[in-house]
């Protein structure tokens, strides 16, 4: 046996008894005649204690241990002198009469500890040490625990965990797929799927009433800051559901994560906005509602002063930094500096002081009356001490300004505080997307999406009004996860189609399997998918996906610890019927 | 809302109430005026009654309801005067008085019965609808579960689930990976994981100290009956462990399955045996212990009769075959032919039977007398009515026989009952299997495997005789899984990779990142796997894994339904820099 019991987990009651512990060597202090070593497992750190006096050989040996060294040692537990009220098993210490040195180490090239000397390149090449910290395997463990309960909570509601295949069938058109050569079936090639759609529309097929998924997924693009060609999902589908059950329950198991991981209880209901409303008050179909700072918009209030700026533009509207006043040229030229960069690409800001003493002080003071101001003001509900913030432009481009503006504010007020959680639903979404340069309407989820009912009427008239039943959960700002009604009747199936311009065969070739299992009974069915690597980040408060998986890719979709992906043998690429042929650029 | 309950759920209790169910229709039935609807879904199948004289349209309309029509209906429950005590809901019926036709439905191509009237291969090309039968669905709930409590258990256990990635590097001699194309490393292929026991083992270095997965797996190889390109594993590795702790772990989660998932209690400690007992006693390394029926060896007992079958060969040994004394001409005929088919290749079968009258009578009374015959007896301890049968040759290749020939014999006395549960753990498997034809050593597990460490100094001289600490779980004849304490000592690991012919490059090639790994503190550390598939399989008493498994793929590794794998576009291959070169047989 290698332990009685673990590193985090004596304390004062245990004074007096016989204990072996094993794990790492921490750190080794050397005090006079005592050296004091730290060993760490995965459950805490624990103090040992080795006396030249007593023992001297042993102490010896204690001195040469390295960082990291594997260790095994039995003694008595006795009470610390000089107690840490920082370590849970800082009330005592080990009294080491055994030693067992159970591997030695190298020296780490970078040190365990939370604020590690080491950078992100080596971390990840030494991942295996990396995971070694606190902050990062506390993160691992945090991912278990959701996943643990999201389980739970699922299972009690009847969903059935079913796993659908890896390696699929590749989909025309699917340039984002990763593909794996059969060498069972020369010349032909598996997917790997980017989502278990079409199998969970299936399982609804086959009755199962309410599945849910783990899963992976797998997509070949390029991987921008926050991408991993392998992410996971969770992912439902309910039967003989309406929009209405879908919010309900996964509001439910939402609740349910914070109670029983973040300890949070949520009483009222998550609020829910339509997508109009979400571009109109917050320029983004993801808000952050942590905080208010709708944008106000102007146009009409403005217009007419010989601005030319806001006279010649179609959209013009701001936000209030509530008691930003104060805020000194530098402060508003940083603003104005950040609204200018080329992602945000605002040409530039105007701002009204609103003061203290009840005068207004702007920008435009030369276009704009103090009582023109005032009235400004007045639609912003501005206080005295408030800053208003005005963005113009075209619409589109300027709310996105706006709303990064917004979030940069908000970031300066310390509004965007990672321990609040302000969830919501956004509704209403768009069922299509025009494209003006190939002159089409995309849709905005995906093909099976139902269109609102009542908005029926509108898919021969102006479709690009017509709402979908589809929602997304969106929580600080983050997207976590959407989905949405399925359409289960083949003739408005049919339409849709028609209006995505896929010909019957085109649909048929995309989704034959699909389409073919619909006409043997589909009930009326939706769901959703969360992005489980997203939501692990959001509670633990991290900056990146990367940080909540145990063996990221980087951005070039490298596992740099591994070195793959790499080069293969001929004898297999012959096996394969490959040959490769890397093109000149 | 769809409805107000499922359709197994109403009951006696719930007569008077008006309720609202959805699901499929199972069966129609006109009897008179009345006709009467079988409503399915995953829950359930409740009767509905439409009466002509009380809404003749409404009942019009269900007698034109075809088999697998979706339905919603509304109506009034009601006592049946007919009661079927075969269904949960068999004491009620739904008096209808509203009716939706949610979908209707082509005919299904076979019946949605347990008992279908499909065969395998339309089965598996609708299999959307195949997963429709209660039988099928079953397994899956069953699988739901039994993946549910493993982590129920692991997690009290301390154990956490870690997602480690499933494009990984890919092997030199990694001929069964499956690989992927990288496009944005040209040139160059992921693989897909055959296991991910490097990563659980750099999760014992990172002092993850207890870790599980229940993790999809890869492999290319031509695929025998019970086998699929992808398979589901429950991958667990833990740190500061010997072997008894890691059986004792493992015992006590199947323990955990029996009891939540079966409803059985397993008090007492699963029985040990060595590798070595195994191939004696039963001629396999997964015996099947529900019953008894050990081999005798019989070498020295029947040497030395003139009988130059028994006198010309190595090993001879038997069964006895309990009350079968009484066997016809023509069952012994039967049970020689089975073990002279090919695939098991015996010369000839011998037999004894120990008459009831205290006789015997044997295929070879010309060699042996009565009391010789009496005296074999004995060694079996045969009873009067008892059937000896006994087989003759090359060790290795006799044992398999014999193996095979027991079971045969046990399946004719009824003795391997689906619901009777014999657990096994095999133990001190031998770490090195010679191989004949290259003159080596290959790890009959994998290379990391730990030797017992008494056996080491054999490890220079006599090899072939050194036992792993290697393990397997078998339950009635069936590997569930296996696995072994890993090496954690560098040179104890440097000596394995030289018996087993790996120069350090080889092996720097093959595991580099792990053995760099363990050069920074690497812990004592073992684990296992169980095959998920085979688990399921088991608990549902199927015949193949295919059953569990809600969408597989036929032995040439194609899903029928989706009709993968398929070709590409030359778009997608340009892109992926490879050329098809389908070479000519």
């Amino acid at each position: 046996m290698f332990r009685t019991q673990t590193c985090g987990e004596l304390r004062l009651a245990n004074v007096g008894q016989q204990i072996t512990l094993s794990g790492w060597v921490q750190r080794t202090r050397k005090m006079g005649g005592m050296t004091f070593v730290d060993i760490r497992d995965r459950y805490g750190i624990t103090q040992l204690v080795f006396n030249q006096d007593v023992n001297a050989e042993l102490c010896d040996q204690a001195n040469k241990l390295g960082r990291e060294f594997v260790i095994q040692v039995t003694g008595e537990v006795a009470e610390r002198s000089n107690k840490n009220a920082n370590m849970e098993t800082g009330e005592v210490e080990i009294l080491v009469t055994e030693m067992n040195i159970l591997n030695e180490a190298k020296t780490p090239p970078f040190t365990i500890e939370d604020n590690t000397d080491g950078g992100d390149d080596i971390r990840m090449k030494y991942r295996y040490l990396d995971l070694r910290r606190n902050s990062v395997r506390q993160n691992l463990e945090l991912r278990h625990k959701i996943t643990f309960e999201i389980r739970r909570y699922l299972d009690q509601m009847q969903f059935l965990e079913v796993e659908t295949p890896i390696l699929i069938g590749s989909t025309p058109e699917g340039a984002r797929d990763f593909v794996v050569p059969s060498r069972m079936n020369p010349g032909e090639f598996y997917a790997l799927p980017q989502s278990p759609q079409l199998f969970k529309q299936l399982l609804m097929v086959s009755g199962f009433d309410r599945y849910f998924q783990i899963a992976k997924c797998f997509r070949d693009e390029d991987l921008r800051a926050d991408r991993q060609p392998e992410f996971t999902q969770i992912d439902c589908e309910m039967s003989f559901v309406d929009q209405e059950d879908v919010l309900n329950i996964f509001e439910g198991m939402m609740k349910h994560l914070f109670k029983f991981v973040k300890n949070i209880d949520i009483a009222e209901a998550f609020p829910r906005m339509t997508w109009q409303d979400a571009m109109k008050y917050y320029g983004s179909d993801k808000p952050d509602i942590r905080f208010d700072m709708k944008f106000v918009e102007l146009k009409d209030a403005v217009s007419g002063h010989d601005f030319v700026v806001f006279d010649s533009v179609p959209y013009v509207a701001g936000i209030c930094a509530t008691g930003c006043a104060g805020y000194t040229r530098k402060q508003l030229d940083e603003l104005t500096d950040f609204v200018k960069r080329p992602q945000i690409g605002a040409k530039g800001l105007v701002y009204i002081r609103c003061e203290v003493d009840g005068s207004f002080k702007s920008s435009v003071d030369k276009f704009y009356s103090n009582d023109d101001l005032k009235a400004i003001a007045t639609l912003f509900d501005a206080q005295p001490g408030d800053l208003i913030l005005i963005l113009a432009g075209n619409k589109i481009k300027t709310q996105k300004a706006l709303c990064e503006l917004r979030l940069e504010v908000a970031g300066r007020l310390g509004l965007r505080d990672k321990n609040v959680y302000a969830p919501l639903w956004v509704i209403d979404f768009p069922l299509f997307e025009w494209d003006e340069e190939t002159q089409r309407y995309y849709a905005t989820h995906h093909p099976f999406t139902s269109p609102n009912l009542d908005d029926v009427p509108l898919l021969d008239t102006d479709a690009g009004q017509v709402r979908a039943t589809a929602y997304d959960m969106v929580i600080n700002g983050v997207e976590l996860g959407g989905g949405s009604i399925r359409i289960h009747d083949s003739a408005l199936q049919n339409r849709m189609f028609e209006l995505l311009g896929f010909t019957p065969e085109k649909a048929e070739a995309q989704f034959g399997f699909l389409m073919s299992a619909f006409q043997y009974g589909a009930p009326p069915h939706g769901g959703l998918a969360f992005g489980l690597d997203r939501l692990v980040s959001l509670f633990a408060g991290l900056d990146s996906i990367r940080d909540c998986i145990a063996f990221p890719k980087n951005n070039s979709g490298r596992d740099v610890m591994a070195d793959a992906p790499s080069v293969i043998d001929q004898a297999q690429l012959d096996e394969l019927n490959l040959i490769i042929d890397i093109k000149e650029k």
